[in-house]
Parts: structure tokens; C-alpha cells; sequence
């Protein structure tokens, strides 16, 4: 049995999975407590080998997501799953729309799935995202998989520092390729055309190949492959299970994971640091009841945003070196 | 000729489009002198009627911008078009890509184009953005479009403190319309099915229609119509044109604009006061090179991101109160 004068950090740590899915509510319901015990659990966390997956809605990515879970659990090991959904308001504790209830996974003790949605969490989802990450690494899960819908900025930038980045596209998207640019080019390791029977396929190969090509890549950078693959026949997956183990070998390589480790570090700290900032600057400064009356004011224009801010940062901070 | 010894913000009230275009290149440098312009500006701000634009990318948005500034400006209207793009690294006095390449009214100056991406902005796009639109509505431009790129939720943000937002959504994206979900059906104020001459198309529009009836309107509420356009063949423009200006009734009637304003307002103040609480704790405390050795020492679990931030917001924030 287990104490419960034991900490929720202990619980998880000696192996409750109960306690890590009662902190990861704690985490998206903004209680202040959950801080402490994700201190606890830090020392513990940096082994898990992070991998983000993203790409446009509808390109497959939860079909997509089951197959590597299937493929990492036929390797004997266990995966935490992290489904970030900014564009859906409901947070779960397993259960997020219909692409976690085709997992057959989800009766897997040796899974553990999350969802976080948008909640009008005020400094976005990227720091409690980073949280769930962390309670998940501190469980000993072997491969954390961060799923992020959509090509957003914020999107985009919480699975840009997972060790290796999925980016998932489709056939016909020859609009979407040219239109997602440079951006989603930067963050992919490892670029997957899904739905690969689809008229087309071929050519997104080629278009992504010729513009990967375009890039100039310097001999020690990792050029990225692109793999087709039809999640829902299962068709590709051995070869994209090899991309991604071909590149977490280039990253485990010298001192490259290291440096992705201190780019993770500074940003959780940044988001953090963001997020705490804001929260508790207007727990100070009266709440939202107090933005609520200012922003009346704004909306007046008999005050403007510009003023406001400066009057409550300098009201809030300390100067320099005090 | 324009005087130099007047404030940007002077020049511009009186006029002067570069004056303008040079407050926009600063505030999307961080010039610290931006913020006193815009706080000149702001009181001849909330006259323009703010109307944003999402949707996925490849379906067809800056085509629909396009064809959307053609007929405003048919109607006399003057425009002001803030394309933002989290995807591209590259911010830009007026072009970006092809999108704006293909736009005919880069010669018109009674269209003022900016468009802004990422180019590391620790804090977002959207006070940046916000920005710029308070810029353009103090130009005097009639109406201010807002485009965004991606279904994220920064960029739903910043999307839907407009007066009017539309979501564009093209056929055969079923999966595309399950995926997108609740997020966008709150967000759209107008859905168009661009690209309406393809295959799907009637299907495309029987699926939203479906999924916003489901929403359950009250009889105060603005059920959003969905509209068929081929923005290529300029199709389908004047129907869409008739909706925005149905929601813009709507919306202004009793005290709902008033009501948007305020919501508008609290956005601004909000994503500003993150931004400048942020960058100026990050200058008090030794700027980025500080942040980088307290990253090292997290990484290698030295220290962690929660007591570190701890730190820095108790070092450098006043108690309440004081």
C-alpha cells in the first residue's frame, strides 16, 4: 500500500501512476503547489528520450502516433504521450477527442497518455506542457512523445526542443508545403509523407526532398529524411522507426545532446519564468478584476496599454541590483 | 515637407506613410522608443473595424485577402493589412513570399501592407501585431485585416479579438474539420469553403454546417453562415463580403462592440504586460547570458527550472503592497 504521508513527488517516483495523473491535474488547474513537488522530481528527469511529433490537422498524426507506440512497446519499451490540442478547450486525464479512443493503448501499463488543451491558460500551453514532459520523464517512461496539433508558433516551438522532431504531412499538400515554408523545414529531423497510397505522393517526396536540398547543409548537420508511410495499413513504419533511430544516434553523438539539453532547459525556464511572472504580478496587482477595469479604461481610450504596463511593471519590480 | 523635429507618431497622425512604415521596423526590432510613439498614437486608435483571417495554410487565405481589399476598396474603404506568419523566419516592410508578391494593391496607397514573423520573438507575435494594428488604425486606415497562418493558439488569439473573424477552410478537408474541432467553431464569426469549385465542396460545407448547429445558439447569438467562395475566379466575394457586413451590424449593435473593445483591450494590455515583464526582469538580471549559465546548470541537473524561476521573480519583484 502507499503512505499517503508520502509526497505526490515520492508517489510517482516509487512508481504511483495515480499520483503522477493527480499532479498533472494539479499542473493544468494551475495549483500552486504542483511547483514543489516537479522541484522534487527534476534530479530525476533527463533520461527519457524526447520525440515530437507535428504537422497540419487531418494529416494523420494520431494513427501515426498509435503505430510508433506500438513499434516502441514491441522493443520492450514503455512511452509516455503527451497530445497537446491548443484548439480544443478541454484538458483530459486520457481521453481527448476521438484520436485517443482508437488507442489501443490505452489499457497499456506501460503507457501513460495526457492531454493538455488551451483552458484560456493565460501564458499558453508551452509551460505546463514542459511539466507534464518532466512528471512523465521522472516515471522512468523510456521515450516521451510530445503530439502537437497544428503549425503555430507555440506549437512548433515545444516540440522543437524534443531530441528528435516528426514532421507529418500529406499527399495533395503541394499548397501547404510552399505555404508552411521555411519555418516547419527548420524544426523537422525527420519528415514523413503519411497517407502514401493517396494520388500525389510522390510528388510531395520530391517537392520536400527538393526544397531539404535548397537548404545548403553543412557536413556535420543532419540532413533530414523524408519517409512515406500509411499509418492505417501500418505501411513505412520500420523505416520511419529507423529514421528516428538514425537520428537519435547522430544527436547521442559528441556533445550534441547535450547542447539540446541546455536549448530545453533555457526553454523551460523562459516559459516559466514568462508564465509565473504574469500570474503573479496580477495576483499582486488585484487580479483580473483590476485588468478588467483598466481594460475599460483602455477601451475608453481615456487610458492606453502602453502607459498601464509601465506604470505596473515599475510598481512591480524592483530596480536593478536591490 | 515633413518636418523633423516632429515625433513619428506626429508624422504619422498628420499623414506620413513612412514615418509609419519606420515605427512598424522598430517596434518589430524592440526599440525601446517605439512604446512612447505608440502611447501618442493610442488615443486615435479604435476607429478602424478590425477584421482577422484564419485558417489552414494552402487554403487559399491570401488569395481571399486579396479579393477581400479589392472590394473594400471598390466601396472607397481604405485598408490596412498585417499578414502574420509564424512560420517564416523572416519579417518584412511589405513583402513576404509570394503571397504579398501576387498582391495588386502593393502600388495602391490606399493599402498599407506589413507583415511580421517570428524572427525569435521571446515573447510571441501577438503585442507585436498588436502593435502594428494600433499603427495602422491611427493611420486612419478604414479597416485593418489581420491574416494569420496555422490554427495555433497564438494565432487564434490574436485572430479573434477582431470585430469579425473569419475561418477559411477549403473542400475535402473532412478530417481537416473533425480535427479543428471546437477551437475554430468559437473562433469564426464567418466560414468560408474556399476553393469551392473543387470536388467536396458541398459536402465541406454540409459538414460545418452540421457542426455548428450542434452548438445550440442562443437567440442573441450571431449563428455564423458558412460561404462558398473560388477566390481565384473572384466567386462567391460579393455573398462573403455581405456576411462580414452582416456580422459587423450585428456586432454593432447595443453594446457589443463595446463589449469586443474591452475584450480587445484586455488582450493588448495582457500579452504586453507578459512581453515587457519578461525582457525587463531578463535585463535586470544579467540579460540572456544569465539565463544561458542558469540553462547549463539545469540541463545538467544542477539546479531546476522551478527554483530558478522562483528565484528570479522573488529577486526581482516587489511584495504587495510595497
Amino acid at each position: 500500500m502507499v503512505s499517503n504521508t508520502q509526497s505526490l513527488a515520492e508517489r510517482i517516483l516509487s512508481g504511483d501512476v495515480r499520483a503522477a495523473a493527480r499532479l498533472m491535474r494539479d499542473i493544468d488547474d494551475g495549483i500552486s503547489g504542483a511547483n514543489e513537488q516537479l522541484k522534487q522530481l527534476y534530479p530525476h528527469t533527463g533520461k527519457a528520450y524526447l520525440l515530437g511529433i507535428t504537422g497540419l490537422p487531418g494529416a494523420g498524426k494520431s494513427t501515426l502516433v498509435n503505430r510508433i507506440v506500438e513499434h516502441l512497446r514491441k522493443d520492450g519499451l514503455t512511452v509516455g504521450l503527451v497530445l497537446v490540442d491548443p484548439t480544443s478547450p478541454f484538458s483530459g486525464g486520457a481521453i481527448l477527442g476521438d484520436r485517443v479512443r482508437m488507442s489501443r493503448h490505452f489499457t497499456d501499463p506501460g503507457v501513460f497518455i495526457r492531454s493538455l488543451a488551451t483552458r484560456g491558460h493565460l501564458g499558453g500551453l508551452s509551460w505546463c506542457t514542459n511539466d507534464v514532459v518532466n512528471v512523465m520523464d521522472a516515471m522512468g517512461k523510456d521515450v516521451v512523445i510530445i503530439e502537437t496539433v497544428g503549425v503555430g508558433q507555440d506549437e512548433t516551438e515545444v516540440v522543437s526542443t524534443a531530441h528528435t522532431t516528426v514532421v507529418v504531412l500529406t499527399p495533395g499538400l503541394g499548397d501547404e508545403i510552399q505555404a508552411i515554408k521555411a519555418g516547419i523545414l527548420e524544426v523537422g529531423d525527420v519528415f514523413v509523407v503519411n497517407k502514401a497510397r493517396r494520388e500525389g505522393a510522390d510528388r510531395a517526396v520530391r517537392d520536400l526532398e527538393t526544397m531539404l536540398s535548397m537548404k545548403g547543409w553543412k557536413t556535420d548537420e543532419f540532413r533530414p529524411p523524408v519517409v512515406r508511410t500509411e499509418a492505417l495499413h501500418d505501411e513505412g513504419l520500420p523505416e520511419l522507426m529507423d529514421a528516428i533511430a538514425c537520428h537519435r544516434t547522430f544527436i547521442e553523438t559528441g556533445e550534441r545532446l547535450k547542447g539540446k539539453r541546455v536549448e530545453r532547459a533555457r526553454y523551460e525556464l523562459i516559459e516559466l519564468l514568462k508564465e509565473t511572472l504574469l500570474t503573479t504580478v496580477l495576483g499582486i496587482r488585484g487580479g483580473m478584476e483590476a485588468i478588467d477595469a483598466i481594460s475599460l479604461k483602455i477601451a475608453e481610450r481615456r487610458s492606453d496599454p502602453y502607459t498601464e504596463v509601465s506604470r505596473i511593471v515599475s510598481e512591480s519590480l524592483k530596480g536593478p541590483g536591490k
